[in-house]
C-alpha cells in the first residue's frame, strides 16, 4: 500500500491526456481504474485503463513492450482475473508504470508518449463488459444502519439480531446473473403473499428495489483450508466498484426464512465497469467505524490495529433515478440518496478475513458485496425499502411522480467518488440499469 | 426419456465386460454413468464411462471414431460441461451407442469389440475428479421430514415455517469449495456461542456433521430472463450424483439469521465422481411424493401432471461411518442410516423450474443439491443433527464408540442405488470424506 506517499505532490500531477485534468473528472491520472472492453475488430475483449475520456488498451501496450514484464502476459488476457491473481507488488508495478506513461511530467512529448498515444481510444460505456469472470459472489450486510432499518420492517420485534455485532453476516449470491452496467433488468416473477392473504400467488414483483453497494474484487485468494489472516486481508483485495443488488422485496419477505434470500435477488445484479484499485483510494483511507460505547470489540481473528486505523474508506455513494416520464421531459436524473462508505460497521478486510476464517477458498476475481450502504441520516439510505418505509412514504420526483418501489422504465444510476482537500478526486464511474416489464 | 422402453428386455442384457454382470455391481450395462479421470501420461483429464470395474475412455473412443458425431467433440473435453450442454437427444444418442458397444449381444467378439476394448482401463477411485466445472451450486431443502426435524431444534416454536409447502426453499452454496470424493475435510474454525454464554468464542467446530444429499446436474440451462417451464424441467437435468453437505452446526445456529447458512457450510462440500443419467434411472421413476391431506397443491408454475406421475425417484440412500478406531480394528464401515429419495416433498423438476422462475440463469454443469434426504423413520434421517437430536442421543458404533457429532479421523461414506424386480440394479457409487483435525 502506498499510504506513505506524498499525496500533495501526487495530487498536483497532470496527464498529457487533457480530459483527465478536469477538476471533476472521475478518471484523473491519480485513478487509473481497470476494465474490460470490446471493440469491433478485436478478436477478444481487452483490458483497458481509464484516463479522462480515453482508455488505454493494455493489450496493445503490452505488445508494444510498454508494460513491466511481471504483468505483461496478464494484461493480454480478456478479463482481469490473471492480473488480480498476481498480487500487490505486481499491481503496484503496473500502476506506477501507467502513471509514468500517462503523466505530463514523466512522459514528455516524444517517442514514449507517441507509443502510449497509439494505445489510446475513446471511452465508450456501451463497450464495457464485466471486469472479470466472477466465480464466486458473496454479499454481506455490513451497514448496521441498513440492518437495523430493514430488520425493523421484517422483524419489528427484533430489528438487529444478537449476532450482528459479532459476525460479519454474509451469504452467497448468484454469480451467473451478475451483469454489466447498462444491461436492462427484467422485472421478475415470483411468489407473492400479502400478510392478510391465506395463500401466495405467482406473478410479477410489485416491490422491485435497488440496493447501493460497494463491490470488492478478490486478488490472489487462498487455498481451501488456509484462512487469510486479518493482517493480510487488506492487501488481498484488488479494488472496488459499484454494485446494484436488485431486490424483489415481496418475493424476499415470503421466501427468505430460514435459508436466506434466493429468487428475490438472483434474477440480476449489476456491476460497474471500472475497478478502482485500493492504491488509488489510499488518500481516502480512514479509521474504521467507531463502534458505539457498549458494543463488543471484534474477536481477535477480526481485529488488526492497522485495519482499525485505516480500514475505513471515505467514499461518497449516490443513487439517482430517471423515470420514463423524466426521460420524455428531458429531465436530468434525480439524486435520491447520498451516503458514505465510512459508516460501515465492518471493514472490507474484516469481510475477507471472516469469509476465509473457516478455510473457504476465494479465487481471483471473486466479488464481495458490502451490503447496502446506508448511514444514519434519512437521505443516506441506500434502497427504496428504507427510503420509503416499504412504500408507505413514497419519494416525490421532479414532474410530480411518486415512487414507493421501482416502475417499469425507471433507470437506477449509482455513482461513487472520493474527494478531499489536497487530493485529486477519484471517481468510481457509474452503474446503470433500466427496469423492463415482466416477461409473459 | 426412455420410460417407454421394454425394461425387462433391457434388464436382461449383459456386457462383455464380465464384472458388469455381477448382481450387485453398481455399474452394469444399464447404468453407464459418466465421470472425469486423470491418468499418468494423459496431458489433461478425460471423460470416462463406468462399466463394471472398468472405465471406458471416451476421449479415446471419440478419437477412434466410435462415438456419434454430435457428441464426439464434447467427449474429448476435460469435463462434462460441454456434453451436459448438448441436451437430451445427444445424451440419448451417446448412451445408446455406448450400450451397443459394450453389450455382449450387440457387440460380439470382433473388430468393434476390440476397438472398444482398447479404450478400457481399470477403474481407480483415486483418479476421479469432479465431473464438471461447477459454476453455480444451489442447495435446496426438499425433505419435509428434514425441515421439520431441524426446525424443531433451531426453532421449537415454529418447526416448519409457513412458506415450506409453497416454496421449494433453497439458497446459494459455495461452488469453489466443492471437492471430489476422497478429499479430506479439515474441521473448520468459527464463532461458537453456547446458548448460556454472553459472547461467542472463535475456535474449531465441536458439532461437525454431514448431510446426505442428491446432486442433480443441470443440462443446457437457460438464458438470463427466460424461465424453464415445469414441463421442460425434467429433460433439462443431465443426471445425479451423491453430495455431502458438510455442516458445522454450532457455527450454523449462531450465524444463520437472517441471511442463511454461510461459513457453517462453505468450508467444503463433497461430490461423488459418477453422474448417473436420468435415462439410466428411468425404470425407477415413481409418482411424486403424495402430499398429506390438507396440504396445498403446488402453484401452477410448479405443477405438471407428468411430473406428478413420474417425478419421484426410488433411490435408496445410505450413510456409513468408519472411525479411526474401527479402521485400526479392521472393522467394516457401519451403516447409520438408510432412506429413500421418493419421500422428497419437491421433485427435481420442481426445484429447477422454481430456480429459473424469476429468470435466473442456470448453466451446464451447475449443481442443484436436494437438501438432506430424510424420511419419516428414525433410521432414515440423513444427518447426525437429526439422528442424535443434536448430540443428545449419540449413536453407538461397533467397538462401543459413541458419536453425537463427527470426531477427527471419522470417515463418512455415502452410497446410493436403485433396485427393483425386473430391472438391473443401478448404483450411484460412493462419496467419501475423512475428517482432519482443525488447522492451527
Amino acid at each position: 500500500m502506498t499510504v506513505e506517499l506524498n499525496f500533495t505532490h501526487e495530487a498536483a500531477r497532470r496527464s498529457w491526456v487533457e480530459s483527465a485534468n478536469e477538476p471533476v473528472a472521475d478518471f484523473p491520472l491519480q485513478n487509473l481504474p481497470y476494465g474490460v472492453c470490446r471493440q469491433l475488430g478485436w478478436p477478444a475483449p481487452r483490458i483497458v485503463a481509464a484516463i479522462g475520456d480515453q482508455v488505454l488498451d493494455l493489450a496493445a501496450a503490452s505488445e508494444a513492450g510498454l508494460l513491466p514484464p511481471t504483468v505483461a502476459a496478464a494484461c493480454r488476457e480478456p478479463a482481469l482475473n490473471a492480473l488480480m491473481g498476481l498480487g500487490a507488488p505486481a499491481w503496484s508495478a503496473l500502476r506506477a508504470r501507467l502513471s509514468e506513461l500517462l503523466g505530463a511530467d514523466t512522459c514528455p512529448a516524444g517517442p514514449s508518449r507517441a507509443a502510449a498515444g497509439r494505445c489510446l481510444l475513446p471511452a465508450s460505456p456501451a463497450a464495457m463488459l464485466l471486469p472479470a469472470r466472477i466465480g464466486g459472489y458473496t454479499d454481506f450486510y455490513a451497514s448496521i444502519f441498513h440492518a437495523t432499518n430493514v430488520g425493523s420492517m421484517f422483524r419489528p420485534e427484533a430489528p438487529l439480531l444478537p449476532n450482528y455485532k459479532w459476525v460479519p453476516v454474509g451469504y452467497h449470491g448468484r454469480a451467473s446473473s451478475l451483469v454489466a452496467s447498462g444491461t436492462a433488468i427484467r422485472r421478475p416473477h415470483g411468489q407473492l403473499k400479502d400478510s392478510t392473504a391465506a395463500a401466495p400467488v405467482f406473478g410479477p414483483s410489485r416491490q422491485l428495489d435497488y440496493e447501493l453497494e460497494l463491490a470488492a474484487f478478490v486478488g490472489p485468494g487462498n487455498a481451501l483450508g488456509t484462512p487469510i489472516p486479518i493482517r493480510q486481508a487488506g492487501d488481498s483485495l484488488f479494488g472496488v466498484g459499484l454494485l446494484n443488488d436488485w431486490s424483489a422485496r415481496d418475493l424476499q419477505s415470503w421466501e427468505y426464512q430460514p435459508l436466506g434470500p434466493f429468487l428475490a435477488k438472483n434474477f440480476a445484479t449489476s456491476l460497474s465497469p471500472w475497478v478502482v484499485t485500493l492504491e488509488a483510494l489510499a488518500p481516502f483511507r480512514r479509521p474504521a467505524f467507531t463502534r458505539p460505547a457498549g458494543d463488543p470489540a471484534p474477536l481477535p481473528y477480526l481485529a488488526d490495529p492497522a485495519d482499525q486505523r485505516l480500514g475505513g474508506l471515505d467514499l461518497t455513494l449516490e443513487v439517482f433515478l430517471l423515470t420514463a416520464q423524466m426521460r420524455a421531459d428531458g429531465a436530468a436524473p434525480q439524486r435520491v440518496s447520498r451516503g458514505n462508505f465510512s459508516v460501515m460497521y465492518w471493514t472490507l478486510a474484516q469481510l475477507l478475513a471472516h469469509h476465509t476464517s473457516n478455510g473457504c477458498n476465494l479465487q481471483p476475481g471473486d466479488v464481495l458485496g458490502s451490503g447496502t450502504v446506508s448511514g444514519p441520516e434519512q437521505d443516506s439510505r441506500g434502497c427504496l425499502l428504507e427510503l420509503t418505509q416499504r412504500g408507505a412514504g413514497p419519494l416525490t420526483l421532479p414532474g410530480g411522480e411518486r415512487r414507493g418501489f421501482l416502475h417499469d422504465g425507471d433507470e437506477v444510476i449509482l455513482r461513487g467518488y472520493a474527494e478531499q482537500a489536497g487530493a485529486r478526486r477519484i471517481g468510481l464511474g457509474e452503474c446503470r440499469g433500466i427496469v423492463l416489464p415482466a416477461g409473459p
